[in-house]
């Protein structure tokens, strides 16, 4: 089972590597990781996904609210919520399949930000899901390079499931 | 100066907390950090920005190449480069706010991801400028959270500055 876990942290030297060494030593099996600035300067939000069950979650958790510099830790998905990641790729494509690729990437509501004479660079984000089902649509072009940048997430507004715009547009393209 | 480092990494346990130990140990100011997967299963890819010269730089990049896990290293803001954050985030805004909330969201090429009776859940990519004016624009509304992924680099396939999407709709609203 895979949980995305969201800690606040303080933004000081060593906290990352604080953290990261605690997982590795512990040998939990951390799958993505993304750490970014929050809307408080001194905070940054780091949001990573740990394989395993409900033990070994409620483990993570108690290790890392040990370190001081960690603030708050959230388990999002118990809740209600949304996911993104954010993907650059860069694709073979000469002026005969350039069509061919650009209409993919309108179909997945992607967008085109570099283009030379035989490549073509696309920006995507999304559920993990539908950038996985991008890969493998631009993978018979050839994938010349990509970077990711790991799991986002927040838990949704209401206990409702409000519309997600990313829902649509890849699974009825 | 800033600079944006790619790290191609081999996906063993340890290799971050290997890095960001070093990282830390010798007191490199790191400003974000991403980390996610590639087109090739064992290899994960850390897009990190790193603030000093090129002196700081070149310390950087050989203490990585020291690491048996660490593939590759490049200086993706040395050449011509596309870079890309995500971040997703909750204002407040009651229904007579909701319509400028969605106005300003399409002006930055941004998404509703979701909405419940007194907040709108935004997904935005872009350059880091375009992802702080957005948060400036969001503030007067009332910010509840947000959460970044970091930034990710590309280096252009050409020499030439091809268009870049993302660079008209929030320069001329």
């Amino acid at each position: 089972m895979r949980h995305v876990v969201s800690a606040l942290v303080q933004n000081v030297p060593g906290v990352l590597s604080h953290i990261s060494g605690m997982l590795a030593s512990r040998g939990y099996n951390i799958d993505s990781l993304a750490v970014g600035e929050t809307e408080t300067p001194h905070l940054s939000r780091m949001t990573f996904v740990v394989v395993g069950d409900d033990k070994v979650l409620e483990q993570v958790r108690k290790q890392l609210e040990k370190i001081v510099t960690v603030v708050r830790v959230d388990d999002v998905s118990a809740q209600n919520f949304v996911e993104r990641d954010l993907m650059l790729i860069k694709v073979a494509a000469a002026r005969g399949q350039r069509s061919e690729v650009r209409e993919l990437t309108e179909i997945f509501r992607a967008r085109v930000v570099d283009v030379s004479a035989d490549m073509v660079m696309i920006e995507i984000s999304g559920q993990e899901k539908k950038i996985e089902a991008f890969i493998e649509m631009m993978r018979p072009f050839g994938i010349i390079e990509l970077v990711r940048t790991g799991r986002i997430a927040m838990v949704r507004g209401g206990n409702h499931q409000s519309r997600d715009e990313d829902e649509g547009p890849f699974e009825h393209p």
